[in-house]
């Protein structure tokens, strides 16, 4: 695909393309020379957006895998009712998942598996990621329980938390594990916990 | 540490060495040059009670990591009242965890991340003991439910792997997100939920 000639397309064209490479060959495995060819770009068109190929990475984890990763929470957390919405957004999960995306994972917990331990910078990046998502759920269930659809000793924080670490058990239960059917009855038994939060 | 002479003593003794090898440096970064000068064996000798270095590894794996892994669960599990052994031990595990042995994981999690998607020998070994220890905690609900000390409508399969998954999940919080106050709320939310299948 040739690359647009505007320099902020040029940008997004190679995130894009490196995107595509490290959702299919993992972060460090995906090689500079194959991006170029791909993005048809030159090495220098890069190093004008990109002051190395780490910061071509942590570019694209932010700007795509983070950003999707986040966007699929936009349709419970902005509901009125996040309890309500919430169950049936995992439900929808459970119902929608195949073994072929359970064992793919998703680019942000591969990529922070993989890189954690050997990138501080993807470290941080996805501590953040998941510090603000779980201020955005705790949020959304305070709001609930301050409308009065949450029970009153339900400890929010915590509870956010809790939600979120089941949910990444599961997928990673998914991935390693490989067993569609128990991955669809834990999400089905988190959204059953989430229910109980009800008042 | 020099061999000791018996040859089973001696295979019992390279597996001890190679353990320790794999536990700080994780799978395949355990070499087996320094397996071989830790041991104080011949590569002969390694090669008398073991095939290849996978062979050793499957052996660590699983006469090792896998075996402290399942002994952890026997105490809450052999109990009468599991649910209340299972809150005991949630509590004492959140009581204790330090951010030192958060970040280090447990041998058999980094093994299973590591190694899973490359060696399908890690991964059936994985998959089985967490079906195994599913089960154990499956078998004790029931036996509690049949005595009357777990509610009826509890699907103690599903639960039993909700529990597992939750608890990877806050296990995998605290090595990538390294704040272990969130990980002790995760495990005390965790307990509570334990609790709350109490008939």
């Amino acid at each position: 695909m040739p690359p647009p000639r505007d320099p902020e397309l040029t940008r997004q064209h190679i995130i894009d393309v490196a995107a595509e490479e490290m959702r299919v060959n993992g972060y460090k495995a995906a090689g500079l020379a194959d991006i170029l060819e791909k993005a048809g770009v030159s090495k220098g068109a890069l190093y004008h957006h990109f002051a190395s190929k780490q910061d071509l990475g942590y570019a694209v984890y932010e700007e795509v895998f983070i950003r999707e990763f986040l966007q699929d929470w936009d349709l419970p957390l902005s509901s009125d009712e996040p309890i309500d919405a919430l169950c049936e957004w995992l439900l929808t999960c459970a119902a929608t998942a195949t073994e072929e995306a359970l064992s793919m994972g998703c680019p942000v917990c591969n990529i922070a598996v993989e890189m954690s331990g050997l990138d501080e910078g993807i470290r941080t990046r996805t501590v953040a990621m998941f510090e603000q998502l779980q201020s955005r759920i705790s949020d959304a269930l305070e709001t609930a329980q301050q409308r009065g659809q949450v029970r009153s000793e339900v400890e929010v924080g915590p509870v956010s938390a809790f939600i979120l670490a089941a949910l990444q058990g599961a997928f990673a239960n998914g991935k390693y594990g490989g067993d569609i059917e128990t991955f669809k009855s834990i999400v089905k038994c988190l959204a059953n916990y989430v229910a109980s939060l009800k008042r």
